[in-house]
C-alpha cells in the first residue's frame, strides 16, 4: 500500500508525456503483485500445495509485472518495439540495467523516471522477497538468512513482514540522502531523483547515453560509489544498527568479504592503470573504483568505455559479472555469501584428505553450515554455470559473435546491466540485437533475479505431477 | 617394471636421432617414478603422516617426470627452449596435447615417437593412479570408485594391484589393435603405432602439423573416433566385461551419459554444418563426429579448422572442453560421473523446495551417494571454475588477447589440446606464446591432470603445519 501510495505522484508526472491509461494499467498490477506478495506473506502455514502455488504466483507476477511496465515504453514516442520495451521493462523490475534506448538525454522526463521507479520497485521488491519469501521457499541456500528467532513458521510471518516495512522505510531514507547529495554535487533536481532510485537499486539507468560519465564530476563519481555500496549490503543488517548493535554491517562476514573483495579488485585495476596506461593514480583510482563497484555490485553505470583500457582489464570485468553483492540487498549475481560456503566447503576438503577420521564442520559467521544449506548452494553455482552456458549457446545461434554472446548471456543472468564487445558494451546499446536474442536475455534476467531456483521449478514434470 | 621394460626397445629406437644420455636419464627417472608408485601401493596402511607424503610424492613426481622427460627436446636439433621443452613434455604426459613445435612432419622420428610415448605413458599412468591412489586420498569425489569390496584398506591393495596390471594389459591390447587397424587403414607403420599410443590415451599428438586431417581419410577417421571413444571409458569395466559382465560397459550410467552427450553433441554440430555451411550431410556427420569427440574426449586432433564453421560451433567447442570423458579412463576434465552427481544433487533440491519436509537422497548408478562425495564433486566444480578464471587472468596479464587467454586456460586446465583464436587455435601452435604464459599453462595441465586437489593442498598452511 505505501508502494502503491508513492507511486501515484510519480506516475501523475510520468503521465504527462505517455497516454494515461498505459500508465495506470501498469501501476494497477504494481498494486496487484504487491498485494498478492502481502497475502501471502500473511499466510500462516505453508502447506505443500501453497508452496507450489507461491512458487507460480512469484514467477508469473515477475513476467507480468514486466508485461505491464513495458506498456509506456510501447506507447510512448521512441519508436519501441513490444520485444524492445518488454526488454526495457524486465531489464528495470531485474534492476539489471541494459537498455534498448538511445538519445536519453533528449528523451520525455516521464520515460526516464519510469525506468528509474521501476528499478526502484524491483529494488526494495527483491529484498522485500529476500526477507519474507525466498527463506521460506528454501531458494539456493537463502534459508541461511531465515530470522533467528522463527523456529516455527507461525511466528516467523508477522516479524518478516516487520521487518520488510522497517527496511523499505530504510530504503527510501537512504534514496533521499542520496539524492540530497546528488544535487548538491551539481545535478539537477530531475537528475538527483532518477539517480539516487537507480542508484540505491544498484540498477543503473541513467537519464544520458553516457551514464554517469556525463556529468565528469568526481563528487558525484563518489556520492555515487558509496551509494552503490550501501545498496549491495544486508539491508536487515541496517535494521539491526539502528536497533542498537551500531557495529552490526563490521562484524557480519559477508560483508567484511565484500568490502575485501571490491578493495582487492579496485587495487589490481589500479595498478594496471598507472603502470600500463600511464594515467595519474588519483584518477586512476577514481575511474577504477567506479567502474569496478558498478560491475561488482550489478549497478551497471559506466563512467568512461572500460573496455578500452587493455586486456587485462576487460578479461576481470568479464569475471567481476560473476561476483554480486552480499545477500538481502538490491544487488544481484552469484553473491559473497555463496562464495564464502563455497569456500568454507572447499577448505574442509583440503583437511579431510589427509586427516579422513577427522569431522570438520564448515562454517558461516562463525556458526557450522547447516548441511543442507552447502548442497543448495553448491547445486545454485551449477546450474548458474549451465544457464550461462546454454544461454550463451543460444545466442551464438542468434547469430551474436563469441564476445558479445558471452558476456551478454553473463551480464543478463547476473543482472548487471552493460556487456563487453562493440555492441553491447558500456559505450553500446542492446537495440542491435535481433528480437530473439532480446527474449533469451529478458528470460536470462528474469532467471538470475529470482535467483534460478524459483524459475526453474516451473520446469520440473515432477512440479505439476504431485 | 613391465612399463620400464617396454621402453627400452623403444627408447633405444628414439636414441638413433638423440645423445643418448638424456634420454637414458629420462627414461631412468620413469622407472623411479614406477617404482615410488610401487612402493606406495604395497603399504599396508596409510596414516596420517603417509598420506601427506602420498600428496607429495605425487605432484613432485610428475613435475620432476615433466622436468626430464623435457631433456631429449631441450637437447634435439629443434632449436626449443628448455621452457619450450618442459611445455612440450609436461603436454605430453599430461596427456593434453598442445604443442610449440612446427614441422612435425620433416621432425626426427625419435622425437615423434619420444612424443607418443610420453602420451602413452601419462594414459596409463592416470588409469594406474585412479584405481589404486586417487580413491584413497579422496580426491574430487573419486572414492566414490574405490573398489567394491575393499571396506578395510588392508585388502584393497592387493586388490587393486591386480586390477591396475590386468588394466595395463588391456590398455597394451587396445593400443596394438589400434595401431593394426590404422595400418591396415593406410597409416605407414611408424605413423600408425605413434597414432595408436596418442589416441588411447586421448593425448592427440600427432606425426603431422594437420593432425590426423593429414590423412584425409575417412576409414582412419572413424578408427580415430571409435578408439578416442574407448580411451575415455572407464578400464575398469572392460576387466569386469573380461571376468564374466560382458554388459558391464552397457549397464554403467556413466558410459550411457557419456555417449548420449556425445551424441546429442554431434547432432547439433552436424544441423549448423547442413543448415548453414551447406555441407553434404555424411561428410559433415564424419567432421563433426571426429572433432566433437576430440574435444569432449580431451584428445585434442584435428581433421579441419572448426574454428571457421561459424559462431555457434565456436562457442560449442568452448563448452565441450568442460566436458571430458569418464572417470578411469585417460580423458580428463570435469568428467561425466561429476555432472552425473551435480544434476542427481539439482534434482533433489528442486524436489525439497515445495517438498520440504520429505527426505530425497541423490543417487549414482542406482545407488545412494555419500554425502562426503557429493561435498567433494561440488568443491571441485567450484575450484575448477575459480582455477580457471584465474588463470584466465594470468594469461591476460602476459598480453594474451581475451579468447586465446580464455581458451587457453579451458584447454590447459582440461587437459584438451588445442584451444580457440587465431593463435592458438586447431591449426595453431603454443610456440609463439611469452614463456611465462607457456609455464602457466604447464601448471595448468598438472593441476587438471592431477585433479586439482592433489596439486592445491599443497599450498594450504595447515598440510605443512600439522
Amino acid at each position: 500500500m505505501l508502494g502503491t501510495a508513492m507511486l501515484v505522484p510519480a506516475v501523475a508526472d510520468a503521465a504527462t508525456n505517455n497516454p494515461d491509461w498505459a500508465v495506470f494499467l501498469a501501476s494497477a498490477f504494481v498494486t496487484l503483485f504487491v498485494g498478492g506478495t502481502m497475502i501471502l506473506t500473511a499466510r500462516a502455514k505453508f502447506t505443500s500445495l501453497a508452496m507450489r502455488q507461491a512458487f507460480v504466483l512469484t514467477t508469473v507476477a515477475w513476467v507480468a509485472l514486466a508485461a505491464f511496465a513495458a506498456l509506456p515504453f510501447a506507447f510512448s514516442n521512441l519508436g519501441l518495439s513490444y520485444t524492445d520495451a518488454f526488454f526495457e521493462a524486465m531489464s528495470g523490475i531485474t534492476t539489471t540495467g541494459s537498455t534498448v534506448i538511445t538519445g536519453l538525454d533528449h528523451a520525455p522526463p516521464g520515460i526516464l523516471l519510469w525506468r528509474a521507479l521501476l528499478q526502484w520497485l524491483g529494488g526494495i521488491g527483491i529484498i522485500v522477497m529476500a526477507i519474507s519469501i525466498l527463506p521460506l521457499l528454501q531458494v539456493g541456500g537463502m534459508q541461511l538468512f531465515r530470522m533467528e528467532s522463527s523456529d516455527s513458521s507461525d511466528k516467523a510471518f508477522p516479524r518478516a513482514a516487520q521487518i520488510s516495512a522497517a527496511t523499505a522505510i530504510i530504503y527510501a531514507i537512504l534514496t533521499v540522502i542520496c539524492a540530497l547529495a546528488m544535487w548538491a554535487a551539481g545535478m539537477s533536481a530531475f537528475e538527483a531523483i532518477a539517480h539516487s532510485m537507480t542508484t540505491i537499486a544498484t540498477g543503473g539507468f541513467s537519464t544520458s547515453d553516457a551514464s554517469i560519465g556525463h556529468f565528469d564530476s568526481a563528487l558525484i563519481d563518489w556520492i555515487v560509489i558509496v551509494f552503490m555500496i550501501l545498496g549491495s549490503l544486508p539491508f536487515v543488517l541496517y535494521f539491526a544498527m539502528i536497533r542498537g548493535n551500531p557495529l552490526a554491517l563490521l562484524h557480519d562476514t559477508q560483508v567484511q568479504w565484500f568490502l575485501i573483495t571490491v578493495g582487492v579488485s579496485i587495487a589490481v585495476i589500479v595498478l594496471w592503470l598507472v603502470l600500463k596506461n600511464d594515467i595519474e593514480s588519483l584518477h586512476a583510482f577514481r575511474l577504477s573504483a567506479f567502474n569496478v563497484v558498478s560491475i561488482i555490485t550489478g549497478t551497471g553505470y559506466a563512467s568512461t568505455d572500460y573496455t578500452m583500457w587493455g586486456v587485462l582489464p576487460v578479461t576481470a570485468f568479464f569475471f567481476f559479472m560473476f561476483i554480486g553483492g552480499c545477500a538481502g540487498s538490491t544487488s544481484c549475481g552469484i553473491k559473497i555469501f555463496r562464495y564464502q560456503i563455497l569456500f568454507a566447503n572447499a577448505r574442509v576438503q583440503f583437511r579431510k584428505m589427509w586427516q579422513p577420521n577427522v569431522i570438520f564442520s564448515p562454517r558461516y559467521n562463525h556458526k557450522p553450515i547447516p548441511e543442507t544449506v552447502t548442497d543448495a548452494v553448491m547445486s545454485f553455482f551449477f546450474l548458474f554455470a549451465l544457464v550461462f552456458g546454454i544461454m550463451a549457446l543460444a545466442l551464438t545461434l542468434m547469430g551474436l559473435d563469441f564476445m558479445t554472446a558471452v558476456s551478454g548471456a553473463a551480464t543478463a543472468i547476473a543482472n548487471v546491466g552493460p556487456a563487453l564487445g562493440d555492441i553491447i558494451g558500456p559505450s553500446g546499446t542492446f537495440a542491435p540485437l535481433p528480437d530473439a536474442a532480446k527474449w533469451v536475455l529478458s528470460a536470462g534476467m528474469l532467471l538470475g533475479r529470482l535467483e534460478l531456483f524459483t524459475v526453474l521449478v516451473l520446469f520440473s514434470p515432477a512440479f505439476w505431477r504431485a
